[in-house]
């Protein structure tokens, strides 16, 4: 696989490292479901915390090294470059702006947390690999913003809602559309990405056996989290084996 | 895999382009669980649109160039052959005859459609990869047209009482049975058929949260199927290299 | 993979077809999740229609034709043999004993009838695949013959029970336990264990969005039923493939 | 893979034989979905009781035998390490403590068994399969322990506690945690671990269909528990195969 970023984004736009781990975040996230021909995944530049990496568009499964583009926090590509952007850019553009905190943004369609954008059940901490869900996971309902779309986060302003909406959390749903979830670094961000579809599924179970299943208190799920951040690059490992990656691991 | 089309159906018959991309859509739709044994997908002939290009009576993962053949209205071969024809054929042909804006059509026994078509609940778009299902998705019920049947389309009168009950829409349910889908051009199609299964499985996990979700407006489908229909060629890439057929895309 | 029968059943005992169609049956059947390390598939013997034959104690995807036994309607070994036999052949030899219309046997723990055999709620057709089914399966309980078990099939009487239970439906299921399906050849009784258990999956769904699903009518089922009879041989080769097994096919 | 132990327990601290029966329960618990990225199997020291055997800590799908290290009951290592040990281990050391019993432990995040755990619904044995579950299967709450927690079982008090609420069970489920299963030798507990979650698949689905599915009388829970256990190495080949470690069996 080409790690090798596209030259019109200039050699210092996009560390080795950084446009790696990215190609592997991409190959990761859909090998375990989390997203599909469509979704994409970002990383805040290492250097310049006013740019972020993100591929071109493209399925996810299909990134490459070359594939990768930099992108100011208008969600313009630095430099030219004739290639086609994914539509829906501004997620992670206003997200940097406003979350100095955030290095890399996922946005997926991952299945199961659909039905908990649309419904009055609220997504909540049924274990501890999912702490970072807290109790109160905001919905992003688009309809807010625009009576009449085609669903898509597709302008700044657009961006600019989803993110305000988003606040201080880790994860906000997406109404009729899927989530988005942010972390301190990219293997936490995967991390997050995959427990949050995990968690939604053993909701889904939970509830059907019991309509008062005991959650994580808050306490619990804030200590799980933090314990849970600092290992999260040991299934980073496992994810890049089995999504026939190894080779783009550190050494 | 062999993309050249059966001799006895000319060479004008089957344009190449046309029959590689229907071996592509029947190892995609199997790979993708949408067609297991049994199921087809047909589409229009590109120059001739009172003909239709499908496979012989044969399992769609097997799907070959040779295999596939042309047919008139009528569903009868358009030339000699000794291949075996799917019983069902008739669900294409009338589609064909009575609807010019369908190019391509699948009829599949997609497993989580089966449930929707045999209960009081209408499958509705939850998320916006699926607006094109509308808000009154027609069921087919043979049981209307014969009291007593073996459950299959297998005659001309049949596919016309199929093709009535499609009316406008992009999709019908078949009650006991399984769909069918249409759509402008064979990705779109393909589309469609994947992601009507996806919206099955989510809406129900969605009404086992909740008896009200929230589905997308009469609005927000309309639009957001007319951008996913620009971009059904993404998806159409990422499912052949999933199906392990990348060798059959355009260049 | 081998496919020579066991010298101590003798040459006669086992033709080469039936040998190679028994082994593909528990490769298919492995691979399509209906048998894991436990269940197993018998086929009468084509000549001897006294014997039937099965695999020594196993687990069903790793058997070869070498491990095929011959065995009498009283399940013991045709002849001497030092192989360990399945604890609950007596299923097979007592059913072949009393219809003498069934050439072939599945006895399998395929999850998704395990609900159906300790619950109230009848499986019933829910598509026109699974016709076989009919409209009143019967339930084997041990309990009914031996208060205090095991739950195995594991002497001739209870052998006789369960075949007594069975009657002449095409699939019994077995309280606490799983199923056990014939049919006529054994393409047939593959079909029919593998569409029962996607038959069991879509009515759990049905019944998860309303009580009352419409279910096949009798007559629908039975001649559904009589035409999938006629193309089970058109999924085997599809099964065959998905197995890695194409090379046990007939040419 | 290597199965050769650390060379830093001492030749004598782990027997080729245990430890490579060790390295493919992990791979077979991960291939199965039984382990993720997390939880952890180990064995008891076949020649030392005061001993056990378990990898360091690493993902269970990547373990081979260079990353087993031997602990004592106060779960440190059994000689100088620098490797990285389980946060958790000392599930393991409490309960061979006091189980004398017990020849190996799983500690996973079985997924469906995770809802068993936060819900007023008991894990009972649905099938022959399952057995060893019995009719009281506890729920070990940290919280009973630690009102503010991270969920892990990271100290030996907490240790201890696991052990006292897992008793004389074959199975303890751990509330929005996972479970611990142990067993007589690591087939039988690997057995287990794999049909603990069959179990919880096939309840789940039974109480959509009735509130009061008949489950296996005490008897036959016992009984049948008897006989399974004496058939433990039978799946255990057919699981080797499946993970690819065919080379890692008896010969």
């Amino acid at each position: 696989m080409s790690t090798t970023p596209r030259k019109h984004a200039g050699p210092a736009a996009a560390p080795y490292a950084a446009v790696r781990d990215l190609v592997l975040a991409n190959r990761i996230l859909a090998t375990e479901g989390i997203l599909d021909a469509f979704g994409h995944v970002s990383a805040r530049h290492p250097v310049n915390p006013a740019r972020y990496l993100i591929s071109r568009s493209l399925a996810p499964a299909l990134v490459q090294g070359e594939d990768i583009l930099v992108l100011d926090l208008d969600s313009n590509p630095d430099g030219e470059t004739t290639a086609a952007l994914y539509l829906e850019r501004y997620i992670h553009g206003e997200i940097y702006r406003r979350r100095p905190d955030v290095q890399a943004i996922v946005h997926s369609h991952s299945p199961t947390t659909i039905p908990f954008g649309v419904t009055r059940v609220k997504l909540r901490p049924i274990c501890h690999m999912s702490g970072f869900l807290g109790s109160a996971t905001p919905i992003f309902d688009i309809r807010d913003s625009i009576k009449h779309s085609d669903m898509l986060v597709r302008t700044p302003a657009l961006g600019v809602a989803l993110a305000e909406s988003l606040g201080e959390h880790s994860l906000a749903l997406m109404r009729g559309h899927g989530n988005v979830v942010v972390a301190a670094d990219i293997k936490a961000a995967v991390y997050r990405a995959i427990y949050c579809e995990v968690n939604a599924r053993l909701q889904l179970q939970a509830l059907q056996l019991d309509p008062k299943p005991r959650y994580l208190s808050d306490s619990e799920a804030a200590q799980s989290d933090t314990t849970n951040m600092k290992v999260a690059g040991r299934p980073w490992r496992y994810w890049a084996e089995r999504a026939g990656c190894a080779d783009l691991l550190d050494s």
